[in-house]
């Protein structure tokens, strides 16, 4: 017997309403759509991403986490355009295995995102599916026109850096699945919690207009994203895999193995901000660093040409078995 | 073996991106979110809707259809809210079986809604899943503040309107199944295109702000929309079946079978709207209706109380099975 779920009315009053409660026109999810302020002299900015159960999370992920993981995808991709998130919208499917308990404790992990980043939910839809569960965030954000940053504004002899560590995503699903039995307890705990809860970057995204060119978040990996920028900015990029941050856990996993750094520059999740800059933005950049407490690391330069190399401590191009994480 | 179906970035550029060549700010799908332009002096209206395979359509219904329902259910709550729509996110989840001529007839139905409804795609997802396909639209939409219709704004002595025809979408599901055969085979397929393709009052929904003093799109049913007005406006509602404005084919299935009154009253999917406005209102809904095209029909009366009672023909308060549709 399934457990017991309340009907849709029910669900959304119990447990969606409440994370809805900050935003007047979101009218306690009792009406059909929300009216929303967009403050004169800004964009609307949007992005919808969706999660399904087996495919982009483990069915026995805690639902708190699986909450927090879709939102903070979002929450990235919109740092990343220098805008700062405001309301996010929720198509829930639930399947029938889920019970009350299940959708209360996936309702706190929002609940605890919202008031971290201080975003709030402004509408949703709650439906039955007999498949897996399947999850699709809308956010909304504003910007100043015209400082909305994208993919394609790099340009040839600009610097690439990246915030954070890069790698440790990856790793840490390689831990979860039992791997890396060289590290720590304690250092497989990291890397896993990395995978699980990303940081968006969402306090500093808003900081780049006006110094980066060009930015893009790391969900698809280093190489794959970095490679987007190209492709946009009809440019290439040479970066230097051993300016890539990693955390001590990474390092401490290519120590024992060298051979995952392919992981580190092909694996997604890492949600980092991954931007262009011209050299000479290069004291603003080490000042917002230091103001933000965000490591910001030149990686390397965006050239003419097409497509990414990464050239390894001898300076010789690393072949890649992939480039990054495609979905299909 | 499954249909081919080429991967994410292709799917993306082949068939959506042409659907987003109408908004600068969609950079042709290219980025990872919009940049949209919010009118001074409007309010965004944000609204979410989803349907997943078996649930709220048969795995083989035509794409084309499936596509144009799940926006068009979404136009037709902004309608109700007297919003424009102008723009909308796609999620779409895959099943592998589904393969590229597929998904080029489900961006087929989109292209034509766009054209109709004068709205673009300026964003979207698309993932495979090993479910049944799941399909989650984000309409975003403006109105002037403070214009936008809600449930909650139904006074003692107001009349009850709705628009178009009611039921025929509750009869349409039952011609497609096979039912109503003492209908002609036309009058089943006008009522099994009702059900297919509902026509929201996109253009008839921003003449209501100033007459309307609360409005809901008819898709839980009547009984049941009609009930969250009463609900949230904290009235009872008193109305007439025999002032319910039914189509022919509708009055030949009720002739056939009076029964069938019931799936006319709480049968989902008619999205008209159902909306209350002051008597002293009636000569302006009547000149808007002319003007329109749009037969507006007075089926009832908010008065203090909760609920909703349905009178039949003897002035008799009809038992009805049940209020409407839920999700779970």
């Amino acid at each position: 017997m399934p457990p017991k779920r309340s009907g849709e009315f029910e669900i959304i009053a119990r447990y969606f309403a409440p994370l809805a409660a900050g935003v007047a026109g979101a009218f306690g999810l009792t009406d059909d759509a929300a009216f929303l302020d967009v403050p004169d002299g800004h964009e609307l900015v949007a992005k919808t991403d969706s999660i399904v159960a087996t495919v982009h999370f483990l069915p026995d992920d805690p639902p708190d986490l699986i909450a927090r993981k879709v939102l903070r995808r979002n929450l990235s991709d919109l740092a990343a355009k220098g805008a700062t998130p405001r309301w996010y919208l929720l198509d829930a499917a639930f399947p029938k295995r889920v019970g009350n308990a299940w959708v209360s404790r996936f309702a706190k992990g929002l609940a605890h995102d919202q008031a971290e980043f201080d975003v709030s939910l402004v509408g949703g839809d709650t439906k039955a599916t007999p498949g897996p569960a399947t999850f699709a965030i809308t956010l909304l954000g504003i910007v100043r026109p015209g400082r909305g940053l994208r993919r394609n504004g790099a340009r040839a002899g600009d610097e690439v850096y990246v915030t954070g560590t890069i790698g440790d995503a990856a790793l840490g699903l390689m831990a979860r699945r039992g791997k890396l039995r060289s590290l720590t307890a304690k250092q497989r705990q990291h890397l896993i919690g990395r995978y699980q809860v990303p940081r968006p970057r969402v306090a500093l995204g808003p900081q780049l207009p006006g110094i980066a060119t060009a930015a893009i978040d790391i969900s698809d990996g280093l190489v794959a994203d970095l490679g987007h920028v190209c492709e946009t900015s009809k440019l290439c990029a040479v970066i230097d895999e051993t300016s890539v941050p990693l955390s001590t856990p990474a390092k401490a996993a290519l120590a024992a193995r060298s051979q995952l750094m392919e992981q580190v520059l092909t694996g997604g999740d890492d949600y980092e901000i991954l931007f262009t800059a011209p050299p000479a933005a290069a004291p603003e950049i080490a000042r917002l660093a230091a103001a933000s407490g965000v490591a910001m690391t030149r990686i390397g330069r965006m050239e003419a040409g097409r497509g990414v190399s990464v050239l390894d401590a001898r300076g010789r191009r690393r072949k890649l078995a992939q480039g990054g994480w495609t979905h299909f």
